[in-house]
């Protein structure tokens, strides 16, 4: 069979999160039009994490592209826990900020948990806020964690039926894999959560009409793993020499998949789309 | 074989329960002496339903029993949304009232969403608060559901093995499946969560290692659908004729599991203790 047939298996992460920029562009004209509002992101930063300050960049590059007023707050890597927190205070307090985002990981001192709850949960851009956490778990989603939120969107935007189907989660993570299976659960799916304590994966993975998985380990999910058919997300990634990789072995797995996202240029680039959108949430409803 | 072999198999909810208020009590006879604080518990009941009156009753009951103070906020049925709010404000701010329990359903006219966030989490002592949910959900569990606390308490105490099994849950309510789920992966369960959207529930269930079943349908599970040796959870109540039936078909299940709660006498006993338990952690903590 010709390559092409694959390739209209591929979810076009790249693609995808272009058209849901678009759509926060065009909400942000409309709220800086009819309110004068313009949608306010701060990111904060402690230290100088080359990948840290690349993910910062990212997210302030998509800012830019729709509109959304950005702030690089980077804090030296011998902040204080009172200074941190102080500057959470000051940008919960600020009216022309709608979104805070608290770039993880911090450095070794610092507490991340105290300052995390520290930052209003309506402005909590990255939905990790156990306010917003809890929200999501009884089914009133608003602030969500960006990724599954991206994974779910995807699923819309494919036409792919969520409800009655099997969704398998692979890894437990706060960041992934509970809110995920949060977000499935709340739209009917029959949801199996499975992780490094899991007996036995692969029929687990066998069973799966929807795949998402989440572990960093680099091509844990193979071709013989998998059903005919699933919609499998790849959350993971792995840098080796230079080239990143997912949890899954894109290259066989894709020949049984119906649909499933590539590493890079899956579910990265829709989880900073959502990110956007989150930030004009925010705005709009303050 | 004698029937005495399975009542060996019957998980004693109200044994248990008695144990967990023994342990309770304790703690408030420890807090007294050493703090001169008494634990204090508000529950709210708005209107006249009969069962409502009957589980606050039984909530006071057990607070006598364990050295609770106990305050009974029976509101009319004509309170108003106003009224509701107020009452919950002067609670929130009282320090003689550790715990606040809003008795649902309310009447119709009342929105309890917004009731409910308006109670202080630091006193939700039924643990159904957003931000309580949220900490649940990140592992960071306080106060949380009494009936999900309950049974995972019970396995605790039956010295059952969590960790790698499969634990299967039929219904995905707010108050039991969702937060059961959120707990059993917490401690590193696979875990599976069906529903009435479920294709095939009895692939679901005859893999548990661990099932628990919260749907309201009688007899929903039976025993060709379950596995040999598994430990089931039966946090059904219907009731037909005076008698009260759990979704479990108890009489013929218990021939294959290897431990089963009986209803009732089973998981509400254990709901109460663990609400007591939560009345205890909030006096202590503040």
């Amino acid at each position: 069979m010709a390559e092409e047939n694959y390739d209209s298996r591929k979810i076009d992460g790249r693609s995808l999160s272009k058209k849901v920029e678009e759509q926060v562009k065009q909400g942000v004209d409309k709220l800086k039009a009819e309110k004068g509002v313009i949608p306010g992101l701060a990111t904060i930063l402690v230290g100088e994490d080359p990948a840290s300050k690349m993910y910062v960049r990212l997210k302030h590059k998509a800012c830019e592209r729709v509109g959304i007023h950005a702030e690089d707050h980077n804090m030296p890597e011998s902040t204080t826990q009172e200074e941190l927190m102080l500057r959470i205070q000051e940008l919960n307090a600020r009216k022309d900020i709608h979104g805070i985002l608290l770039q993880l990981p911090l450095p070794e001192h610092l507490d991340d948990k105290s300052a995390m709850l520290a930052i209003d949960p309506a402005k909590d851009a990255d939905g990790f806020h156990p306010y917003n956490m809890g929200k999501l778990l009884i089914g009133d989603e608003g602030l969500v964690p960006c990724t599954p939120k991206g994974v779910i969107r995807a699923l819309e935007e494919y036409n792919v039926e969520i409800q009655g189907k099997h969704a398998v989660i692979v890894g437990h993570s706060n960041v992934v894999g509970k809110p995920m299976a949060a977000m499935l659960i709340n739209r009917n799916a029959t949801v199996s959560v499975c992780h490094v304590f899991t007996d036995d994966l692969t029929k687990f993975t066998l069973d799966a009409d929807i795949l998402v998985v989440g572990t960093g380990v680099m091509h844990l999910i193979k071709a013989d793993m998998v059903k005919e058919g699933a919609v499998i997300f790849d959350v993971g990634i792995t840098e080796k020499e230079g080239k990143v990789y997912g949890d899954v072995d894109f290259d066989n797995v894709v020949k049984k998949a119906s649909l499933i996202t590539p590493v890079p240029g899956g579910v990265g680039p829709m989880t900073i789309a959502i990110l956007m959108e989150h930030v004009l949430m925010s705005a709009s409803n303050c």
